[in-house]
């Protein structure tokens, strides 16, 4: 099933949230208007926003404040990616040239502080004071998770346990606070509160294993960007730090991935990571935690926005975009 | 009187400033520490903060709450600070290396980010509402204020209410702001929040016309980096304005503007915007922001605090450091 149509429930308030992000973006100035909003207009799945809605929606439910929240975590999420794009120099993001292709370094630096700057003043509207709280310190980890990216760069001795916790902070808890918060803003039990914070982060764990596995298999028209870009720029994610283990392979590999920036011996080390079976290995790893994040949604009282959920997390484990 | 002197009243709090700010830029990661305490390390005014503290005494003053709010405040010029030196490839700043030149490009924006999340972290412990909405909305303009600046690179036909515009962005509101939510979070009447709101917008705007001469004036060891820093890269602040206007020397000032990235071509820059009597007139305008941000104390209860903050605005016109 395609993520539209799981989404189909909810998609006047993702209408909402495009004319939301829209507004907030904004800015008298043209230039910083038009950088800030570049990312917005390329689209995206708006994964954390959808979220969000759907942890509010079986409890206390209230479009207005769940769009917000939505918001200011798609913008959160944008920030980032725009100062990512800059550190990786970036070209091209869901098909589109990036912030810093079109603009430049400067103007993308400032771009993502203003998109930053937006979603504090959009949480600012929010009343409840744990979503400031939440979102401030997953930030924090985010920016240490990528500190942590950058120094294992070109690492083939990393250990699958570092790149478990690189991801945990990159893109894990984003997406478990997202849902943590949403069901905040609902108004949800405690418990369900917690069963859905787990829940976003075993979800975010897949997410971001598929995602890395989509680097080492996907064509570029499905990514919207050169296959193997991550690898490329050494960073080395799941499939690679399995196929390094590999007896067979594994230290031709590790030669290989020493020079992985040209091109030539990119081709070379997608191929033998593709050979090695570690792919298969990272969407093992991906279902498992699918398969956790269903699990946590057992203790919520079972009704359609909760399957929504369940099919969210099998998108997720089997996506290919 | 020097500043320390000057501040000598509150210097159990600046104390206990530094204290919390070694705190909030703290990382589990040794990297994201080292770079995000760096700039900390390295000095400066505190001015925010005190202005805040400054301006919460004269009313229902609490230590613990001022002192969070100076952190904040000071988290968040931080942070601008580290990426300004990002996209101004800025080496030395108050006479260290900046992040940038240590550490490079990548760590410095995420160091930077880091330091913003912490501030976000900060504000969102401090119970007042009106913080976070007012430090948001600055932070927007103080994006719109540096996208502005690069827009105006090397324009010699930029007027001075561009300038005014541009620095009123960049740095008066955020000076405007640590006065306002100091006597917000001091529980000060409206009347004198208002007061202190514009006597920060002033003394802002005084602060930064007196910084822009100092780089045009000032011997590198006075201000911790090379004389003529802004210049050389194409900023061109109210001296260098008002110098272009001169009817003698106007023209062959613009000639040399345009190639003054080369160190003789801004030797002898400086030297004509020295000579023509704009930096005169611009301490001049500097003279009469102080005297505007003077006369803004007059509706306050007079009081010890309040002189003090009479004399942060002669110190400001009046400062060579």
């Amino acid at each position: 099933m395609s993520l539209l149509t799981i989404l189909e429930d909810i998609k006047p308030e993702l209408s909402a949230l495009e004319e939301e992000l829209q507004q907030w973006v904004k800015s008298p100035s043209p230039l910083l208007s038009a950088a800030s909003s570049h990312l917005l207009n390329a689209g995206g799945k708006r994964l954390r926003p959808a979220l969000a809605i759907l942890c509010a929606r079986p409890f206390a439910y209230q479009r207005g404040p769940a769009v917000r929240l939505g918001a200011a975590l798609e913008l959160v999420h944008m920030a980032t990616l725009v100062h990512d794009d800059v550190v990786d120099c970036s070209i091209l993001r869901r098909g589109q040239p990036t912030v810093k292709a079109v603009w430049g370094d400067q103007v993308s630096l400032h771009a993502g502080d203003h998109i930053f700057a937006r979603a504090l003043m959009c949480i600012a509207t929010i009343e409840n004071p744990r979503v400031a709280s939440v979102l401030a310190e997953v930030s924090v980890k985010m920016s240490q998770g990528e500190i942590t990216q950058i120094l294992t760069t070109y690492d083939p001795d990393q250990s699958v346990r570092d790149y478990f916790k690189r991801i945990r902070y990159k893109t894990a808890l984003l997406l478990s606070a997202s849902c943590e918060l949403g069901a905040t803003v609902g108004r949800a039990s405690d418990r369900a509160v917690q069963a859905l914070s787990r829940y976003g982060y075993f979800l975010g764990m897949a997410f971001q294993i598929t995602d890395d596995v989509l680097d080492i298999v996907a064509d570029a028209s499905q990514l919207g960007k050169p296959t193997g870009s991550d690898l490329q720029q050494g960073i080395f994610t799941l499939p690679v730090i399995l196929a390094l283990r590999r007896d067979s392979g594994g230290q031709r590999l590790r030669e290989l991935l020493a020079q992985v920036s040209e091109s030539e011996i990119l081709s070379e080390s997608l191929e033998m990571v593709r050979a090695s079976g570690a792919v298969e290995d990272s969407l093992e790893t991906a279902q498992n935690y699918v398969a956790k994040a269903k699990a946590c949604l057992h203790v919520l009282p079972p009704c359609e926005h909760v399957n929504v959920l369940g099919e969210i997390a099998d998108f997720v484990g089997n996506r290919d975009f």
